[in-house]
């Protein structure tokens, strides 16, 4: 029997599995559990007759640009949708600066691979999203959480932090933020403190990583667009890296994403990529291209927007009637999450385990902290199941503390 | 103006570009130029209505499982089909010991990612694959090449090789080998050799990355389907780890492979999957489980090995006619290339420079050997252009000798 472990590398040995992954396995596996636990779209609104037309011209074999190899920084007429996409969102960027991902998830691994030496120093929000622990992790940083407040990230921790890691001689590379409906707290980071946080890298000479994959998705009782810029947009010293994806906004099969940087540091993760997938999936670029130049994605958005905004109601309503008095949570102003702390006396663990046998899930809120700490908090994602099963899945959690 | 460059990694400082790639893109550029350089399928073979019609099945909105989120092992029926395939080719295995890969690329950069540290020998074939080359390289990987016979690596220099590293104190953890119509010589391990490479990795205590693209491209003119067997049929100690990809069998532009590993290592690798890009393509790992269950593939086989042998023979044909005083090569017995070796006098980097300006691109041997050497070796894929333009391709080369 070969010995396999002693084959590892220190990163085999040390892999960080994510928490929502895991969860997706377990809901694949029982078909009447009700999940709240992975962030998955609702597929309701996958515009299946505009995709299959569009897929039907690309595979009527006139263009074998289609189905062959294509450059590693992406399609070129992607690239330029793209440019529009964010320039619509008030970036102002060029093709040089911009490349396509295999999802935003890879946009961060290349960031990682690329910038993150073993024991360089990432700050990330308290609590955050669970990938970018994960890929930050693999690369063996040294994550340190930074607390948040309800308009995000608190300008005062964040410096002492960094304080604290320069002291200590450490290097303080990178700032991961997701400004626009947080990942997992649903909180929108304010305009003003957008500004500071820009302010504050330039100082302290720190590169921001901002990833946005829910910006377009407001809730208009609650929220501006104005109110989703990007800190991209504002950023005059170039201390932004910028992700996003369409996985939220037409769908997560398509592995499509998007990485503007400095045109220097789009070089190497040109480089980095060509050897981690050679390029992203040609037909998927292809599809996406032509579903953001025909409209398909803008005509979708302010539908996407609605339906979250319906389903997260429909959320807040069930909790109140059946958990107001256990639960409490900041209202989400966009995004698939509602963030909740738990009532004294209970951890997310113990409540996971017994929410299982009662028939829902969700993600265990300590996941999503760097520090160990988080057990008193859970997050309910409420994008992917109808009403119906949301309040039962709400009916279900209220059992599970009975 | 920020200094990026302080910002970079090791590995962001030393990433090693893929010189196919680099090819990739002057190709892109200039419309006229005869590439010989990298090895793209020839897309007169997509089989686009056989997909058109499966795409169409698949977008009709009955299964939202086709646009969202999947696991990252992989589509399930899509291992089962993969399962098939690798039976159809002698291997035995289980579900818990494959998994879907974004291209056979991720499955390399996958095991370098959990298995390769700082330093960590990985024994090579002279010449050998640019992009296992990077993807080892950017995990900071020690590459030591070993000559290769007419029947491919040879034994003797192997073990000398293991010898001396392993007398250096260094870990010695893999042995990449493309044993079927080798990338970039077109050679063929013998069987004889394959079960000799076995014996020596268990008794040396090395696993075996097996990758194998061309493996179903062989020319019945001079090999047998009996003389491709993967190592891995014959492998009764776990030693290998098999590469495989629909890029050359169906298209690349689906970034669909797989990987089959002891189940210890496929955890692992799943595991690091999970925060490089969560999951390969869905529609693209739906479309390939049709066209493999409906038997395009199947059907396709014979036709690639018809059309391959007989661009194969085009380009031997020109060689001969323009080159047989200058060029020497054995002829490949599957595959996509031709390895040529230069007359005394000449560089492959000199000749490519002269190629370009004649209107014909090839890659330059030196990029396929990990020691400095090669310099006298060229390699030229005869894959996508028509032989036409193969043809053309030859006539442009030889007048850069003049």
């Amino acid at each position: 029997m070969t010995d396999y472990a002693k084959f590892l590398s220190p990163t085999g040995r040390q892999l960080t599995e994510s928490a929502i992954r895991r969860m997706g396995t377990v809901v694949a596996r029982d078909g009447d559990l009700v999940s709240f636990a992975p962030g998955y779209p609702d597929a309701s609104l996958f515009p299946w007759d505009a995709l299959r037309e569009i897929s039907d011209g690309l595979l009527d074999g006139h263009d074998e640009g289609a189905l062959q190899y294509g450059p590693t920084r992406g399609y070129a007429p992607l690239l330029e949708a793209a440019l529009h996409v964010l320039e619509s969102r008030g970036i102002q960027a060029s093709t040089e600066q911009l490349m396509v991902t295999s999802g935003s998830q890879q946009g961060i691994d290349l960031i990682a691979r690329v910038l993150v030496s073993p024991g360089d120093v990432v700050l990330v929000e308290l609590p955050t999203f669970t990938g970018a622990i994960a890929a930050f992790k693999n690369m063996q940083a040294r994550l340190v959480g930074v607390r948040q407040e309800a308009d995000g990230i608190s300008l005062e921790h964040l410096d002492e932090m960094w304080k604290r890691e320069a002291q200590a001689g450490r290097s303080i590379k990178l700032l991961y933020l997701v400004p626009n409906f947080q990942n997992p707290t649903g909180s929108l980071l304010s305009l003003d403190k957008r500004a500071r946080v820009l302010e504050w890298a330039e100082r302290r000479d720190v590169l921001i990583v901002e990833d946005d994959p829910y910006g377009q998705l407001y809730f208009e009782d609650v929220a501006t667009e104005a109110e989703t810029r990007p800190m991209r947009a504002d950023d005059g010293n170039g201390r932004v890296l910028y992700l996003s994806t369409v996985s939220k906004m037409l769908a997560p099969g398509f592995r499509v994403g998007w990485m503007l940087a400095p045109a220097m540091l789009i070089e190497r993760f040109d480089t980095a990529k060509q050897s981690t997938d050679l390029t992203s999936g040609i037909l998927d670029q292809r599809i996406v291209c032509e579903a953001l130049r025909r409209g398909v994605t803008d005509r979708l958005a302010p539908q996407l927007r609605a339906l979250y905004r319906h389903k997260r109601d429909v959320m807040e309503q069930a909790l109140r009637r059946h958990l107001g008095t256990r639960l409490t949570w900041p209202t989400p102003k966009g995004g698939f999450f509602i963030w909740a702390t738990l009532p004294a006396g209970w951890t997310d663990t113990q409540l996971l385990e017994r929410a299982l046998r009662h028939g829902v899930i969700f993600v265990v809120g300590s996941a999503f902290h760097v520090d160990g700490t988080g057990h008193d908090t859970i997050r309910l994602s409420f994008s992917a199941p109808s009403p119906e099963r949301i309040e039962e899945g709400v009916r279900r959690l209220a059992a599970a503390f009975t």
